[in-house]
This record gives C-alpha cells, sequence and structure tokens, in this order.
C-alpha cells in the first residue's frame, strides 16, 4: 500500500465525491471533503459560513486581480476568500502530514507535494441523470445550468489560484470517465493500482 | 476479459505507443499502429507514400474547409487526404470486427464504436528526455519544437474529423499521466481494468 495522498478532483455530478468516499473506505483511510472548511473554521478565527461562502468560489470582482501578495502586505488588506484559501491549504497541509488519505477538490491536487492526482468526469447526459436521483423536483435544463454554473466556478477558482488550467490531463495522475469506466469500476480500478505501487 | 477494442490516443513521446504494445502482448491480441497504413495501402488504390504523407495531418490549406461533403461530389473531387482518411477508417472497422485489439491514434476512439478510449500524456521534461534516448543527437530545444509541431497536427487533424478537441478527458475513458503513473503502472493498470469487466 503506497503511503502517498490521493486528491480528487471532479466536475459536479460525476460522482467524484463518491469514488473518493468508497476508496477512502476500501483503503480504510480518512476521507475529507467538506470536512476540511469545518476544521479550517474552527482552527481560524474566520465563521464556518465565511468559508461556506468561499468554497472553491472566486467571485466575479476577484477574477481580474492577481493572486500575487506582496509579503508586507498585513492580514486586514488580504480578501476574505484568499484568507480562507490560505486558511484551508494550511489544514490540507496538516491532514497530508498525518499520512494516507483521500482529499477532495479545493486545488489540494496542486497544494499538496507528491500527491497521487485524480480527475473524475462524466458526459452531461450522465450528470444530469445522476443529479436528477439526488434532486427529483428540479428540470433537466435547470440541473444543465447548475452543472455548468458550478463547474465554471471551480474552473476559476482553480486557474486563479494555482494558474493552471482545471481539468487538463497533464495536471493529474489519472482522469477517469466515470459514466463509460463505472462508479465501481473506478474506485477498483485505482484501489488495485495503489496497492501495487 | 473484455472483448472491446483499446484505442490509444497518445503525446508525441509520451509512451504511448509502447504503452499500447505491450499491453497487446500481455492481453495477447492483436497491435496496430503503421500497420494500417500497410493495410489500407494495400486495400486501396493509393501509394504508401501517399498515406504516410497525410498520416495524421491535416494540411493547412485544408484547416478552414468544411470536413462535410455532398453525396454527390465524385472522387475526383474528394482532396487526397480526406481519400486517405476514409481508407483508413474502413480498415479501422474492418480490423475491430474481428475482435479484440490495440489500435493507436488516427482518430480510431471515434470512428470505432464501443471501443474503451485511453489517452496517454507526459509533461514536456519527460517527452524530451524520453525522446532523447531515442534521438541523442538532436538538442532539447529541437525536440521541445518537434514535440509542439506533431502535437498541434495531430490536435488538428483530430479536430478537423471528428470535431472533438483532442486530449479533453471527456472524450475517453481514461487519461494516464506516463511520466507520473510510470509506463509500467499504466500497462497494468489498464490491464487490470480490462480483465476485471
Amino acid at each position: 500500500m503506497m503511503s502517498r495522498v490521493i486528491t480528487i478532483s471532479r466536475e459536479f455530478g460525476s460522482g467524484g465525491r463518491e469514488i473518493g468516499y468508497r476508496l477512502a473506505q476500501k483503503l480504510g483511510i480518512p476521507f475529507y471533503d467538506k470536512e476540511i472548511i469545518t476544521i479550517a473554521a474552527e482552527d481560524s478565527n474566520i465563521a464556518e459560513e465565511v468559508f461556506r461562502a468561499n468554497d472553491e468560489i472566486i467571485h466575479i470582482e476577484k477574477k481580474e486581480k492577481s493572486h500575487h501578495f506582496s509579503p508586507y502586505s498585513s492580514l486586514y488588506e488580504i480578501p476574505v476568500s484568499d484568507q480562507t484559501f490560505f486558511a484551508q491549504s494550511k489544514i490540507l497541509k496538516q491532514l497530508a502530514g498525518k499520512g494516507p488519505c483521500v482529499i477532495v477538490g479545493r486545488c489540494s491536487d496542486v497544494i499538496l507535494e507528491d500527491s497521487f492526482d485524480i480527475f473524475i468526469c462524466a458526459s452531461m447526459k450522465a450528470k444530469i441523470k445522476r443529479l436528477m436521483a439526488l434532486e427529483p423536483d428540479m428540470t433537466e435544463s435547470a440541473l444543465k445550468s447548475q452543472i455548468k454554473e458550478i463547474d465554471e466556478k471551480r474552473r476559476d477558482y482553480y486557474q486563479f489560484y494555482t494558474g493552471n488550467v482545471w481539468g487538463r490531463p497533464q495536471n493529474y495522475d489519472i482522469c477517469l470517465n466515470s459514466d463509460r469506466v463505472g462508479i465501481e469500476q473506478c474506485v477498483e480500478f485505482v484501489a488495485n493500482l495503489v496497492y501495487e505501487r
């Protein structure tokens, strides 16, 4: 069993979270997704609601600005969204330092060194079908809009903080199309690779 | 063992061809790369040299034109590069019809229905290192230019004939970064998945 942290980047509705959760269970290692926010809020003096409002979201007015900071700028000059990013990054490094685990999103593939990075995608049709089972009251077109909107936010957030293009296969160890490969096979597939290394 | 054809799309220098070859050997199934050209030349009245000159290349003057043809256009009106594309496509379908095999490039992931589609990429550094071992007389910068040029041609060719974006994870079942995962592990990884299905 390899001693590396596994990061999961995922399109909204692709089942990436489920794959990560089942993989962590199979490997008997901790799983972190929204839990990161709670831990970071407890560790910082920022409210959990503020973390939620900035979770993988870059607000439009920030998009154009640089993500480089002067080392002399005071905490008061740093936008709250950057404060939550840095507080989360600190927690990600602490969690990774404790040993193997599965971490979902939040630029963890770039923040953590030597992590095994996975990107999960799926066809729009499959993502809508998956979400419809969870949100039966939403129409197909409303779900499509929601998928596009959330993925655009994730893409912007990733680009803003890492300078990389979200979902480009060169950024990850592997990309899996959950729709074609199947959720169960994705879990098996990665677990096999992980056991073999 | 699944009875599907495996297609390999690959960045130049990523080791995709080697992964495909070793995978075919491991699974005991045929492997087709340049062989497709020879078979297509034998099957058509087009010389093998013409196939080679148009192999995964769209010549610049064609880029802007549509890839849709009128059903009434005669063979004489179809550019030779389209003739080689269609002749190759026919052979790809014939080979796939015979049973499981590994096919490299030539838009096979789109031409063949129900194929298991893999994209192999790697970092520029790793691709240069790999090619340097094969072409010790070439400089690093010459190899970098060659990699960019060949991949641009493959991208254009794929876009022209399929309308899809080359190397976009949503097009494939899986994408593997051979540099991070390792050539041997890529082979094992896919073989495990294939055996399990």
